[in-house]
């Protein structure tokens, strides 16, 4: 309903944009008592974003639009935004290490909310266009990206605290490429299994029990086919995803 | 619903219609990171506006109530509550401006949040009263105030950031003139056409393209008759409607 | 559905025991623009509560909770929890106290925030686990420690202000042991009724008028129903109730 909102409000559809665009600054900033609204004084990505956003939404017969479906391109940009997933992870577990000394579950938070926010808002992103959907949220079925940036922010913040022997660069280096091989892997191929789905269910079977597995199985299932809606989704919600893309090549 | 959740639970009803009343300065505190419950510090602001929310909704017979149901009474009142607005912004773009160095587009939210805060999280307040409308929201329809708070804080910022060469009071009593006026104007002729309604399309047909202005005219006709139905309310709304003007009476 | 939930998604789970336990933390830092995830940082406490969250909910064969649900012992963790509600209560409002000078307003909100916490903002805790009940909220339907911590908030409030001539001490002796004595009562009788009801009824009958009566009555039937459904609520949510009893327990 993108298209629409785009229509009826377009001070609405852009507020949610930037939302999506900006989440996780605006989500990191809430949890750490910052003006959540820090994200608007930083002109030149605002203009950008804003700019993207008005020639994907009323750019005349979706020239735009047309361009960025083309597949090539879109293989770039989506590496691009993985690319600044890394530094938006590290940033948010460096800041949050000099908030809190030494605690590790913060620094997790921050950096996952920072490096996933988009999608964790995502309930209060959609109120902005008008609709609500209590029974679906990131923390109840984890999208792929919000999966992957849990694991990122826990690495991240190991490798803060010296538990991980591993240079920071290198670990950077290492999650990157494999957040961009994997993303492209699953664009290409259209499917949506999660690469690390085996060792997941391992994991659950072991720390929550025999008798779940089934179900957390069938929990998978409905992740991945949530995964690979996501994939087949409709037009409108690609403008949206387009602005993110362009968001991300600029940040880079 | 307003009497009844007056009569369930009065400190629900309490509670929203102090967010009704100072929900600018909740919300702008929220966007700075300040204490959002400042406002509860403000002794005899509080004090004035429970004293009218106690007489509005608990006076016997609704005496108080058809005193400012009374059209000379409620065009005072509502032109007080003009005036007011124009302060609220003023001190919103200056008070951001005091925290984010010549970022506009803070000042413009700021002034924005602090004169029409009350609908701009009337999402919120809803639920304080146990009803939940997503498919409503003031961004998706702007209502008069809100639109018209937007333009000023647009004007103000640019006044600000000495754009516009125009010194800020003579900006301050043109724009309280423009809202008293047309608010008055609203109220007597009881029609609620938005007074720039027609440079507000011309705006949207040149940005947002030539398909969009059939809807959008139509959009504007679902915001008019709701703006008419705003001024037919039911009982209950003028109630707490009484609230906030008393209240603006008193800043002023 | 908290059993479904816990075998759908652990992490949100976890995170909605977290915001029950913590709530009035988070709740009260957002009030005073502290980092809402401060929590977060206490490592033992967390600890703590997860380890008890872990056994409660993926214990084999429900051992740990069926311990929890033996009677004299669930008496013995009600009662701590109404101690630490004391000690709550009380950090809550010299800690209000520091940041505004004199607004014994914020102190009472502030108290009422630390200690009526996890129920304040059950809407939000329960939309982490997808369930979203706009038509109640603790404000239109108090529950019976919501309101005993709003008495006792305004109590301390009243004391600190030396309103009250009794020292801290002998005040929070005598609301601890009328905590736990009702609390106590009201879990062997398995009756819900209010203790103050006749008083709550008569000030509502003096304050906010004599037709309102039957319907208050009402009301404070309704909220007795739901009391009483408090004490024969279902094995998940006791679940809950064994987590946030356990972090009781610690904290004391």
């Amino acid at each position: 309903g993108a298209v629409e909102v785009s229509v009826r409000s377009p001070i609405a559809c852009w507020f949610s944009a930037m939302l999506y665009c900006f989440g996780g600054s605006v989500l990191s900033s809430l949890m750490l008592a910052e003006p959540p609204i820090g994200f608007l004084a930083k002109g030149t990505n605002i203009l950008l974003a804003s700019s993207v956003w008005y020639l994907v939404f009323y750019c005349p017969e979706d020239i735009f639009y047309r361009c960025l479906a083309f597949l090539p391109l879109r293989l770039l940009v989506a590496g691009m935004k993985e690319v600044t997933r890394t530094w938006k992870i590290t940033a948010g577990v460096v800041h949050a290490d000099s908030h809190f000394k030494d605690a590790w579950l913060v620094m997790v938070a921050v950096g996952w909310a920072r490096g996933a926010g988009g999608g964790l808002i995502s309930n209060f992103e959609q109120l902005v266009r008008g609709i609500w959907k209590p029974e679906t949220n990131e923390l109840l079925k984890m999208s792929y990206p919000v999966k992957v940036t849990l694991i990122g922010a826990v690495l991240f913040t190991l490798q803060h605290s010296q538990y991980l022997p591993i240079a920071r660069h290198n670990l950077m280096f290492l999650y990157t490429i494999f957040l961009v091989v994997s993303k492209v892997t699953m664009m290409l191929t259209r499917s949506a299994t999660f690469p690390l789905a085996p060792f997941e269910a391992a994991l659950g079977h072991m720390f929550f029990g025999l008798q779940k597995t089934p179900s957390k199985v069938k929990g998978e299932g409905a992740a991945s086919s949530n995964g690979s809606s996501v994939c087949d989704r409709s037009s409108s919600d690609q403008h949206r995803d387009g602005v993110k893309k362009r968001q991300a090549k600029k940040t880079d």
